[in-house]
């Protein structure tokens, strides 16, 4: 088998068989295919297109690349949730206490933020101690102990992806849905688990801002991990403004512990709201609800309960954290310099481009532009208005929080040109457009341009 | 301006502009862009298409990516012939020295055996102490002396396409008509011609085996040729079978002296017509006759009488080649091993695989399946038959050369396959199956798939 063939049938639009998928991803995972081919068989796959039974093997092959972690002797349902990335999400810190509270594991392996969009191990690392960098041995001691861990990949886990990913950066080759499917699936199917709850985002701070766009990746990543054994289910959520009051590092775990803790707040509710509806897949598809509504009332009795605070805490703990930071949390944000930004006219917040308001966030300091770069932890944006939103000239909509003063001039820019005040009263955006599960995906899916058997 | 960006214009089929252009081959020269992010971009050109726009100004950049020959102060035309790759294509040898004893310059930078096809370097340089790999300054002063002057590719000559081309090879994205027109057409702009007569094979044993596909290549060809100011044509013309009677690399310099020293043989009568067709063309092009119907008669006449003879055998010595193994060719040809291959029924011959007659002259030594072998100077097979011809059981139709017996076996299977004797008489094929030139050349040119401005 050549490696140029493999790249010509799918330039062709000819199916790949398994074996030569398995080839391709070896090659990839071993570095027998140099760069150069890994770039021109992606670029052919994005502009081609891969078949649902390709892009099934596909990730199947990724995920047998490196080691895979078996959560099945912990005795207990598997579950995880993933977003495709967004502006103030932080569900992650709410979802999966919830579930580890109702008797589930929730190995969750997580990313770092990258352009626009915040990332859940910058944020949680914003807890000081708090260690990321476990081994799969480590990772199962801390599940079998407090049931959920928020780590980061480790560098077995999917090499073949680890190599793809780097190179679909600077190749032009990150937006295929077929390829981003089969990145995120290979990684959280790795992590072995019974059932995955997807947050694919939409809207203007989304990576797939038409709604067809996003409902084709939601059906591709159901399906494919449905056929590879895990429930999986796709919630189709708005990202036309950050989820809840903050975005940044620190005061997302803040505005999660608060919430976590009993602290709710009129600008947090989409947050609250979204994060029950998952979590109440999450428990539905773990077997600990009939129905995703009654996963919905059991999550929500586990949050208002104070059960979940408890699970979050002994998770911290068992990751090196220093828990005392989260008995107020609020009085732990430090930032050097904040500043307001006030509105310039009455009206009603009716638009936000939320991809301007996540590059805000990202250059006050809590984001990278390039993998490797520092985040600072103090940095980033709480809002003090949402879409919808009734404002007065000269009332703050959001402060914002940065080590640097300097920072402060391009990023009101930003946001200036991001937050349209208008003279109409609007509602606030739907929170959750659609839910694709095994049975209507196949509704939402694209067929490939132009493939033949 | 950033790589990236680059290559998702050309991935979502938008017009690059002429300082995008440039600084991706700039990037491929200079090695700013990365091996991955070339092939990338290459393959969404193969996939997508170029605009002639794009085409022309690719090649331009091309072109000046590296050291350029400028005959101007030589004060002859100077006209080129480049054929596009078939077996036993030896018309560079007849061309050349008609076209030098016409009065013009022939600056002919050829390229090497790769796969089926012969290489007009490893052909020539079966003369023995005959130098290919002369500077643009020698190559002037052979210029200058004899008006003819074969030679390789200096390492400064198109440094972009030596780093394409390299890549394209491994990475699937060969078979692209605009990257193969900017390949080509680079390398022969940067000898600076006036003038350029093109061989566009078609048929079993070319590069496209469609006529369509061909002369699409010939159009794109001709149409760039002529919007960087140097009047060009291109024959399509038949590779459904070697051309003349010899393939591999001395017993082909002993055909075209042979014909150069007015030996003909009704075996290569095909040869003498399509080396007199282009040289017409040349001539023409050139300014030395009116017509290419003019070129023609007068490039016979300089054949005849041996003028051409006289600047082959000066070009020869101004390379250092020994001319007096060209006195005898044919007793200097002596290969340690020798095979007939015979008709195994009466009939005619009606078809050819040449690909595979091609990938057995390579086999036999002549050829390599990658770059830098060495060739062997002997091997090669002579026909005793060709299409059209009546055959009769146990004749010979070919003779094989080889410096191991061993080689034959396999070869003897790939002719059996290759070659099929019908039992109905049939015509030869049609040697010249149309002309390209710049007032048709729009005719046979396919628009780009999906190009927006």
């Amino acid at each position: 088998m050549h490696a140029v063939d493999v790249i010509r049938k799918t330039r062709d639009g000819l199916m790949l068989s398994e074996s030569e998928i398995h080839f391709l991803v070896e090659g990839a995972a071993r570095r027998t295919f140099s760069d150069a081919q890994l770039a021109a068989w992606l670029m052919a796959a994005l502009l081609r297109g891969l078949s649902p039974v390709e892009l099934h093997q596909l990730t199947a092959a990724m995920r047998a690349s490196g080691e895979v972690f078996d959560p099945s002797s912990l005795g207990r349902m598997a579950v995880d949730k993933h977003s495709t990335g967004g502006v103030g999400d932080k569900t992650s810190f709410l979802v999966a206490p919830i579930a580890a509270a109702a008797g589930l594991v929730v190995p969750m392996i997580s990313g770092r933020a990258l352009g626009h969009t915040g990332g859940t191990l910058d944020k949680i690392e914003s807890i000081p101690g708090y260690r990321t960098q476990l081994s799969l041995t480590e990772m199962r001691k801390v599940l079998e102990k407090c049931g959920a861990s928020i780590v980061g990949q480790t560098e077995n886990l999917v090499p073949a992806d680890r190599v793809l990913y780097a190179l679909r950066d600077h190749t032009g080759t990150v937006e295929s849905p077929d390829l981003i499917c089969a990145s995120i699936m290979s990684k959280k199917l790795a992590a072995g688990l019974n059932a995955l709850v997807l947050d694919v985002k939409t809207g203007s701070g989304a990576f797939f801002k038409k709604r067809e766009d996003a409902l084709h990746l939601a059906a591709l990543m159901v399906e494919t991990g449905e056929r590879a054994g895990t429930r999986t289910v796709a919630l189709l959520t708005n990202m036309d403004q950050p989820l809840g009051r903050m975005a940044g590092n620190w005061i997302e775990i803040q505005e999660s512990v608060e919430l976590l803790r009993g602290q709710r707040h009129p600008l947090n509710e989409d947050l609250r709201e979204l994060s029950l509806q998952l979590a109440g897949w999450m428990l539905h598809l773990g077997g600990k609800a009939e129905t995703p509504e009654a996963g919905y009332e059991r999550a929500e009795h586990l949050l208002v309960s104070g059960e979940a605070w408890r699970f979050f805490e002994a998770m911290v703990k068992a990751h090196g954290g220093d828990a005392l930071v989260l008995e107020d949390p609020a009085k732990n944000h430090r930032p050097k310099y904040r500043k307001e930004f006030v509105a310039d006219r009455d009206g009603w917040l009716t638009e936000m481009d939320c991809l301007l308001v996540g590059f805000a966030v990202q250059r006050l300091g809590a984001g990278r532009s390039a993998p490797g770069e520092p985040v600072e932890p103090e940095a980033g944006i709480e809002m003090h208005a949402k879409l919808g939103s009734r404002v007065v000239r000269g009332q703050s909509l959001c402060t914002l929080f940065a080590k640097d003063e300097a920072l402060f001039e391009e990023q009101e820019q930003l946001l200036r040109r991001a937050i349209v005040i208008g003279l109409e009263p609007c509602p606030p955006p739907e929170l959750i457009h659609a839910v694709v599960t095994k049975d209507n995906a196949s509704q939402y899916r694209r067929e490939p341009q132009s493939k033949r058997e």
